[in-house]
């Protein structure tokens, strides 16, 4: 086995609570509101009635974890696999930039059912999930660039990542989470094949990584062993799903490092990647003082991997799919100012103006910012102007940054709208949920959530 | 999406009973039987008793399936998980040569579990059964050796062949089956790496491999779409995880050629892998009348896939692993003529006389034996004896291939043998599950199975 797996089974087994920053906790619950605000947000949308349908198919008709989309009890894998399908469909759920992982997703769905399954605390839940993104960040970046260009990683490494935060509540040791991290490893699976036609996989992924993470704690924790190297093996997960893996992201400052703080709140509703160019495109119409009308075209500059992701979508077939247009997202910008949920929402997909300022987009390689990428996404802009100026946006972190991050103010904010999207909670339920989760440090129990 | 994709889709969809050539039929049910005596077998083993216990943590206490480990009714999904991990551990499960894949455990643990959940015939089994084993035998060829060196094929490719199997029963429609294996090809996974440590990942491939076949059947069949080109995309299965991928496979022959009917009955209880050697071994210690001691040393002539997946193996740690030892089950055929499951079980692993066997087997990559396969798995032996002489053992069908195959009173025999290992069913009730299974394709229900 790797010293980089050991040591990082190590520090996963000993982490305490009280080994956390102050700042790490407060994070924590700014990730789960976040997190919480996607999931009922996303609770109606297709397909996350499907996958409720199949827990009451599939899963018991009572149990001790919640199934947030629907209010009903069921067992931790279903409350799992549907609050994971939920909270990743309106593109709102948080990302890590370095690592391209969105973790809240996968980790807060797995360690919140185990949480309620085992009558755990909130400060159990903290714990567990700060492992979960410790670890899941880790392990997205010491897969690499070539493994994001096939997987998506939240797929693929929300597998480990959930499964070391239900691992986490089931108190494991270092040899459990070796242990783990093989059985998570070896299920770990999600191909981005599905986005040049719209399908509903995203949302699979999600659902499945935390619902196989929690099958994977539970089977481990009762004896179930795995691959102590599936990280660097010859027939492990590097050797098998990424060309440029480097292990010395594995252990990275363990204990100092607190990964989990430079998680990036998503502002707009629609793809990481056109984060941004929609920033640098709104500062630069600000700046000049620019209507939509007033611009000819605009050349967004981006890193391989948007091109990579955004690049298979022309004219979007679905709400989804219009999140990942690169021309449809600054269509928005330049026109309403805002690429929100209302905005995908109540705006028709065929909108004329829409599409003829998508018409005007086109995105470009640049070797600035793709060097700077996946540490720093940078947003850089070309317009030229009817009356014949070029100018240039430009922005170094986008909103929602860990350099321009959203206050709780603004958390709770965009609890209240994503929440009214929905149209399933009272403004008394939102305001009980906003301060259920920032007293969870306190909380002897997680159940009810909500 | 390829045309490829297109013809299999369109052939599992229209693949109708009447259209299965008698032969086929009854092919079915062999391989149906000694997928059985497989899961009797097996359900007592390590780690079986965990996925079962998972079951009733996770699952519903009742249902419409069988759980055949333990007898319990519960629903379609649990009943496919533990179904899938019990009749793959006892390593007696059937093999597929030239996909290297091993059908029956995923493939069968899926199509019942839909048949009962739907209240299919026996025939709907039948045909649903062999819609996955020629998708996924066609699926495992078309990714190739390259494939193979990382990732156990049964596993991957297991959950497309098992989700077809399901989608059959739940009665596709083309469409249906392009969206099918999108949605199961995005979650194929399963890496090799756990072999070296003599884990449990193996019954985890084949459990997973089942249960996400039918939860991809369940959810495609609701509306849940998947990428149309998963199998050739850019960012789809071959693009990611092989380098030698053909696509001329994908719709070879379709309703000319019965892949079915190629694959082959374990007759040792160990990897497919060690058989070619082993009758080999045991052919030129018939012919020239040599016991074990008359052994200097054997060499091994294999396949590169044979040492990629043995060659992790030194001294095995468990029985499970003796099994993937060349060195060990070349042991118990020269000592015992048999390398059953009673001579893994009775023979204590650290037996000196095997020990002192295994000493003396090492394996060469041989050139004719790596060319014919994975086509043909040839077996080819050097023998020298303490006398001096250097004999050649040769077999070109291992016991069980297509050529050499087991008839049905073989089949009852090894199923009778099987049973007795377990010691969990009294010989009425042996005769009872094949009588059922002999007429499987007049039984209008397939609740109870056994």
């Amino acid at each position: 086995m790797s010293d980089a797996t050991r040591a990082l089974a190590s520090f996963l087994a000993e982490l305490r609570y009280e080994d956390l920053p102050e700042a790490v906790v407060a994070r924590t619950e700014d990730l789960f509101l976040d997190w919480l605000a996607s999931l009922v947000a996303g609770g109606g949308q297709h397909p996350i009635p499907l996958f409720a349908g199949y827990a009451r198919r599939m899963g018991p008709t009572s149990g001790p974890v919640q199934n947030l989309v629907d209010g009903t009890d069921t067992s931790a894998y279903f409350a799992a696999l549907v609050n994971g399908a939920a909270s990743h469909v309106v593109e709102q759920d948080d990302l890590h930039n370095s690592s391209v992982l969105h973790p809240a997703t996968v980790v807060f769905p797995a360690a919140l059912a185990m949480a309620q399954e085992q009558g755990k605390s909130g400060r159990d839940l903290i714990v567990a999930s700060v492992a979960g993104y410790e670890a899941g960040i880790r392990i997205g970046e010491f897969l690499g660039r070539s493994h994001y260009r096939i997987f998506h990683t939240t797929g693929t490494v929300g597998t480990l990542a959930a499964a070391v935060a239900a691992g986490k509540i089931l108190g494991l040791d270092r040899d459990g989470f070796i242990n783990l991290l093989g059985s998570a490893g070896t299920q770990a699976s999600g191909l981005w094949e599905f986005l040049r036609d719209a399908a509903d996989s995203k949302q699979l992924h999600t659902a499945k990584a935390a619902a196989d993470g929690v099958l994977a704690a539970c089977l481990t924790a009762d004896g179930l062993t795995g691959a102590r190297n599936i990280l660097e093996g010859d027939q492990g997960l590097a050797a098998g799903l990424s060309r440029d893996a480097d292990a010395r992201f594995l252990d990275d400052r363990l204990g100092e490092r607190w990964a989990l703080s430079e998680t990036s709140f998503k502002f707009h509703a629609s793809c990481r990647h056109t984060h941004p160019a929609a920033d640098a495109l709104l500062a630069v119409m600000r700046e000049h003082d620019l209507k939509a009308d007033d611009i000819e075209s605009v050349t967004a500059r981006v890193h391989q991997g948007a091109i990579d992701v955004l690049g298979r979508v022309d004219i979007p077939a679905t709400i989804h799919q219009a999140k990942f247009s690169m021309g449809t997202v600054l269509g928005l910008i330049a026109l309403h100012a805002h690429a929100g949920l209302a905005e995908f929402h109540q705006i028709p997909l065929d909108d004329a103006a829409v599409a003829a300022f998508r018409d005007k987009v086109t995105m470009q390689l640049d070797a600035e910012v793709d060097n700077a990428y996946p540490a720093r996404w940078l947003g850089r802009v070309d317009v030229v102007t009817r009356d014949g100026r070029t100018l240039h946006g430009s922005i170094d972190e986008p909103k929602g940054d860990p350099g321009n991050t959203l206050s709780r103010a603004e958390l709770e904010d965009k609890f209240r709208r994503l929440a009214r999207f929905a149209g399933t909670l009272s403004e008394d339920a939102m305001g009980a949920a906003i301060e259920r989760v920032w007293t969870l440090h306190n909380a002897d129990s997680v159940t009810p959530l909500i």
